[in-house]
């Protein structure tokens, strides 16, 4: 049994390369590498596995996930730039791509002591940028 | 080839564990022990997969699968409460999780004698509580 | 300036009129008739309007319509059994329009102790039973 | 006849209003003050109105709308910073409750122009911050 | 107390004014000029106002609404050639503007022989022709 | 790491198989089976998987990626009947099925010449015909 849940976040952010220069930074990003940046409103799939409880019905504790969720990724991300808020974003561009890899990072990081019994698993992490761009780690 | 079709039902359920104490229920479904129940609409996907007949250009014939479903799934659960009106809730408590198994079962129960050629297989059941909980089997 | 914030709840309900006969009933229901009851996930859109105060740049505060929104409407709805939990339906047949009627009724009695200057005004109450059918005040 | 038609840009702003202290700034907008910023995809309705052209069958020619939403909205707005590179958010606060109005005004300025035989008619601009909360002018 | 209600139907056009030139309609239409047709996924929301009956709780009897619309509308046009085989489109151009302008003349056309207590009352027609072109009469 | 896009068109069609009598073609089609067709808004959803580029933080060029798609797909096929102007349904009934089947045909002929280096990846096609009704290859 898989169970995916929403959550939302708004955020600002620049795509912009050190390793690249100016020129090929406005060439690959476009309109994205605006220097004062511009921003979204992201929702994030997080979908997890595991056998349902007999005795509960249940495949996860929703209060247990939405704590997990939101104290590593909607809390430190919700109406934040993540070039200068992130500590992540530092060093990584923070492309949907990327943004993804560390939400699903962050999950994954913290999930055995949050489900201590190791189970659910973490399935899959998807990530909306807007309504036509879909990434999945 | 899949297809995946969309059917919708609405009903009410109550989550109350006969296993567990009232304490260890309130605790465990919160408001969703309510001993009066709540409802939902229930979004159902159904996803068949199977060859593409040559000569009709179709995966599946429409009105076989929503006699199917509509049988089995949808007029047995629409504008019902699950608890009271659906057998396999006498024992079971009615997660959505456990709706979503139980609408696979009846399905791969009755898909022989449906589509007697075997074909399409039953993929996948998916069921929406609300927008922001999905459930896969 | 309006503005239109949304609000959801889920909860059962019967319809069942006290004023005729169980086939009267049967007949003008139709399953909604069904005395075990089922369940929907409403949508409620609230429109205020008024001014744009001119140094916030704010038409309403949102906490403060939060607040009297969780504490009249969603509060009390949220996974409740409409028939036997809220008293205006212990007279009232709860059928969309009168839960629209109910949730406009209780919005404006305490909305001038929650905005005591006045403003903003409450435009109108929109609700959303299912996707088909929008019921608005 | 009404015909409404729908556009989008991505965006980023700061809520910080210069007439108010830091902490009444922290107070009243809450994250929303971040000083880094945050951002939105945002959805704008423009609604025309007018008499539909029994030649052409048409209440506006869709390529004049287009130019003109572009040229003053669209274009101007998408991944850009309100606050720092729209003139009219130098002095005034990016709400989206401002931000509609300036929408509006910008439309309403270059409408004569774009629609010389003076129909149709600029009947209403909405716009969506998210699926949550919509603004209509 | 208004009551939206959702109706759906595929149907295909082709945009040709016969008052105009081959190349006029060329520039015109563009390629919904296209000689061989093209066709959309139309959804009609039908508003209708009226009193709310206080024995019954309701503003208007569904099956009597979708009787109606089902009669005038969805089966004479669902799947169909606008052009070929609606009568009022031989002399008519079929934009999305004309064709709610007919489904609002048909449906009023009709209405009081469908509702002789002359209530509840047609309040509106709109018609998505897509998700970005939003028409109402 | 995956990433899909959705693409729009919107077209006419008729279902008819040369191997079938006219009344097996209209009990196998049913009102699809028109001979004047009916018409669709389909969307497309191209998934396309490969390791992200850690210069760029980008699983795929955008413009590459709308480019081909533009060329092969919703070019020839936006606003068209597909019977009568897309090659491949001179032979092939314009099923949905068959739809997917050729769009995921042209992405995959075409692949290697816009995506000399191999990469990214085509994962997947999946078309929608109307919301309820999901076709994937």
């Amino acid at each position: 049994m898989q169970l995916t849940r929403l959550y939302h976040f708004s955020a600002s952010h620049r795509l912009h390369s050190r390793e690249l220069s100016e020129e090929a930074n406005q060439e690959l990003y476009g309109k994205c590498n605006n220097p004062y940046g511009h921003g979204h409103n992201y929702e994030v799939e997080v979908t997890v596995s595991g056998p349902v409880d007999s005795r509960t019905g249940r495949v996860v504790d929703l209060h247990d996930l939405d704590a997990l969720v939101k104290g590593h990724v909607t809390e430190p991300f919700d109406h934040r730039n993540l070039n200068e808020e992130v500590a992540e974003f530092q060093q990584l561009v923070p492309t949907t791509e990327n943004l993804g890899i560390i939400i699903d990072k962050r999950l994954r990081a913290s999930w055995d002591s949050a489900f201590p019994q190791r189970t659910p698993a973490l399935e899959r992490v998807r990530i909306y940028e807007t309504a036509r761009n879909i990434f999945e780690v």
